[in-house]
């Protein structure tokens, strides 16, 4: 491996940029953050506006006792991409993460990889800037307050998505930890937000436009109760997201009008795991394209039922890729063997004893 | 990233142990061709052998015109893995490799990565592997001759494993590119094998009681004719492993018994996929385990059907991560974003401000 990073995009196809979590932070906060999110939200409307270009399938699951890991990949027909990513609601209690992630581009043409990125941090990046595209389409008009139900790692990410790109002004945090509301308000104190902390879920969502609920727990656990849910809010559900987790009460859902990203995947992870198989939703490339109506009405409940698609981890890693030109953040990766002549892959290695 | 490798694994959680390419061939050459081939061969044995343990299921294969790019996940409750690998016939026209591939192992309780490894190189070793151990089983007694059809980038890992594991002393070596059959010759030139060069495929089985197939060509081919084959031989075919590829005459097949590794998956993308669904197969575990039987007379014609199935790439990460202890054959990557306190993810970005 050079331990040098380059300023350009390796000359050679065996080696593979690489972006570690260092240079990942690095290159969000030269982006700046604000920013980084308003050009990653395009790229991923982008790649929803082609949604049919798209080879789609619901992740391969591994699910155990402690939690799950899942391969997400999907592809365009010019590039490849896929996502490993785990969920470990108890690995906290470890101190460790529970979601981290890891994501490739390869080229389809080659079926070489040109891009291996850490996506811890752009997982969370990903995940509040398709937020933040739905609410746009979603939101009630002029909405300034959003209630945020759950202050973990992903909250701040969030917040500071639906500031740069819904105008969100107003931040009502609640969790059940109230250190971690602590830290989530002393993390956006420079973010400009007017911050409320908030005693219970109940008084979050008071007042509040845009209701994001953000929750880890690994299990159906009703975080909104009907009667807490107001006329014409959206709801942004970002916290149910495999099977056995849900954070909606079902009341909710039935009188709801419900935006996901991949039917077939969110009906076994999403909160709409609880209702019939056949109760209608709309996919959010249809409100994007024009296809299906958004928002229609001032009493409408909207709510996007996120559980992450493998397409918006493919527009980060493609903006990603594109960001990275003329950067010093990556490392070069030797990940391809690369033999002189292409048939000759065991003289390579024979050949590596004289040098070794 | 550290550049240094260490001679320990990483003591934290959130670094990943990386063999690149040339750590690979070195770790390869330290310990000897053929006792990583045995050894590799009694981790892939092991986990034939606790074949119910793992979580099974057809590698996740996304197809395009110019060759196929796939995900295969297994896992045994304990540790996951999953293969990163690409199939392109018609790379090595432009230089490039047809198969490269990395690999991943990682924690199921935790769901943290613990090894990223390159496998072009390990998954011709592991290929290799396995068709010895399956030759184990299922090859004539005293088997000394072997014909090779197809001496691209396969051939001499196959030949080394069969002298290695199988006792096998005569290669018999044919390819319609005489340059990569004199490649595939000198390479194993100091292997201690009686080599013959043959003229046609017809040529190169006479007299081999083992014949290996390994051609790329990505269409239905028919390497080998139903009169090329007589009695009693073990046929290790290799190349047929995507669907629309083949190598052997249908007729073989039927005359034969054949053994697979992962039914379902071979089914697709085997030589089978040329028979009925319901034609019977023995999977490799099934005899390993002796819950089946294998070569049972003099006359039978026996076919490892061979597509490379996940356990395999697991038996041989997992080789490697034992492997690696004490020594200096890896790198060490920061992929997982490791914040103090878990639910800080945000506050960790923040803080990278300061000190970039």
């Amino acid at each position: 491996m050079k331990p040098l990073s380059g300023s350009r995009p390796p000359e050679h196809i065996n080696i593979v940029p690489f972006v570690n979590v260092d240079n990942m932070m690095k290159l969000v906060l030269h982006v700046g953050i604000q920013t980084f999110l308003i050009e990653l939200s395009s790229y991923i409307e982008a790649d929803f506006l082609r949604w049919r270009h798209f080879d789609k399938s619901p992740r391969l699951a591994s699910h155990s006792r402690e939690g799950v890991i899942e391969l997400m990949p999907t592809s365009d027909g010019q590039t490849y991409g896929f996502k490993y990513v785990n969920g470990h609601p108890k690995n906290t209690q470890h101190g460790l993460q529970t979601v981290t992630a890891f994501g490739v581009l390869a080229d389809v043409g080659s079926g070489y990889p040109v891009l291996l990125s850490e996506m811890t941090i752009l997982t969370a990046l990903r995940t509040a800037a398709t937020s933040a595209v739905a609410a746009k389409y979603l939101a009630p008009k002029g909405a300034k307050t959003m209630a945020i139900i759950g202050n973990g790692a992903q909250a701040e990410f969030q917040a500071i998505a639906f500031g740069a790109l819904c105008n969100v002004r107003t931040l009502r945090l609640y969790d059940v930890d109230r250190q971690a509301t602590d830290k989530c308000a002393k993390n956006l104190a420079g973010f400009g937000f007017e911050i409320e902390k908030c005693n219970s879920a109940q008084s979050a969502v008071e007042g509040a436009g845009i209701i994001t609920t953000v929750t880890a727990d690994k299990s159906y656990a009703t975080i909104l109760n009907d009667n807490m849910v107001g006329e014409g809010v959206h709801i942004n559900a970002i916290g149910g997201d495999c099977p056995g987790k849900t954070e909606l009460h079902r009341d909710i859902l039935l009188r709801s009008d419900i935006f996901v990203e991949y039917a077939p995947q969110t009906r076994i992870e999403g909160e709409i795991q609880q209702l019939d198989k056949n109760h209608p939703v709309v996919e959010l490339w249809e409100v994007i394209t024009g296809a299906a109506g958004g928002r229609n009405n001032r009493r409408q409940i909207t709510i996007f039922d996120s559980v992450g698609f493998a397409t918006e981890d493919f527009s980060a890693l493609r903006y990603i890729r594109d960001r990275l030109a003329g950067t010093r953040y990556f490392d070069e990766l030797d990940m391809i063997a690369d033999p002189d002549e292409p048939k000759d892959l065991f003289g390579m290695l024979l050949r590596a004893q004289t040098v070794s």
